[in-house]
């Protein structure tokens, strides 16, 4: 983080724009969770810059430098993949995910159109029938494009605290 | 959704004044849930319009159109009996909720003065000298009246995503 | 509170200035959450007053008025011995803890430095190769020193929903 200048919330944190610039980023994350949660997941696809680059890993192998990923997709294609099994796995139960966050801020990096942006997360699962429970908790580590009018993931990092072992992922966290 | 005009914080959202608005439901939902999970029921019951409904439904039955709801409530009187229900029947194990909420987000209707609000909650549900739990989580989809001074809810509606069986259901969503 | 004038974002709420302190402290609690489950535990340290009063205490005892708590702490020192104990007991299984918050609101108090500051939070644990699960709900119920610039901790009260009996509790709410 050495390169970046912080601009929202953090710390050492400027005038009234950052916090027009923190709304902006609050939308983005609105739209992820509620457009995912809902299943809405064409419109769900169109907040990815089409190269972008989607991970789910463990927090142990991001804090130990390991690339194994519990779910890895390159461009909005490898994402409508990924949807497009969601929507057509007849083996897997029903279920409704429902994504929790707070504690977004975000950074300005090196390049003036990429933001880096952090906020933490829980998801709850709930299986048709059964109870609610959680289903995983952690930190998004994502960049941020700003085209000046829109904001787009180029790089979604979701790092999450614990075991997934419930059942096979399908959701995205 | 397709009569209403999207304000805040959606896809198509407009300039400054949307923050403003968008600040005021913000409080709206702080004080339902402090006041509730408080138990400072009578100052709840003053966040709804007088005629108000409270509707509390699996998502199972509001995906199907089903209209069967585990509480329905009509106006402030209904409420009110519910509320002295909930402070009064002394069979029902003391407990506390907490109620957390993210990705508010705000409509304007075809009725100038009614806001459409959706946002995601997550409910935690502590027995005495037992450890907390997740009740339930679910997605609110309300009606909002703006009385140019003043946000009350003219209707109430939390669609929960999971089953509620592990007691009978005595507080609000 | 009788004592207080609600400022942000309560029923009694003023003009625009009331949304940047409501985001000064937004910023605040980002801050203190991301530090706490990140393990930057010195810079954590940072957000208090050197004479700042720490405690994490039940509900059930805050609501009787009993002094006993789960974790009590005078001044930064006896925070850094906490946080110390934390970094070096190597006895304690590892594990993550994930902070979400909604709902916070400030009232100014009749000290002009000084805020009262409300709001709810979920604890999420992990441990490691263990699925992720609720560790805590609560509330606090925060006294924030504004020396202008910069808002720090004056005296940070979790008071929490259930029983912690998990495990012993080493980490701070």
């Amino acid at each position: 983080m050495s390169e970046t200048t912080e601009t929202v919330p953090g710390r050492a944190v400027g005038p009234a724009a950052s916090l027009e610039l923190w709304f902006r980023v609050l939308r983005l994350y609105t739209d992820y969770t509620e457009l995912l949660d809902e299943k809405r997941l064409t419109e769900w696809l169109g907040l990815f810059e089409d190269d972008c680059r989607y991970t789910a890993i463990s927090r142990e192998n991001a804090d130990a430098g390991l690339p194994l990923a519990m779910m890895r997709c390159e461009g909005v294609p490898g994402l409508a993949d990924r949807v497009n099994a969601i929507e057509n796995v007849s083996v897997y139960a029903p279920r409704t995910m429902r994504h929790l966050f707070s504690g977004l801020r975000a950074h300005h990096t090196a390049e003036p159109d990429l933001l880096s942006v952090e906020g933490s997360f829980i998801v709850a699962q709930s299986l048709s029938e059964e109870h609610t429970e959680v289903y995983a908790s952690g930190r998004y580590r994502d960049l941020v494009r700003d085209d000046g009018a829109t904001l787009r993931f180029a790089e979604k990092t979701a790092v999450y605290d614990g075991a997934l072992v419930k059942n096979a992922m399908v959701y995205p966290l």
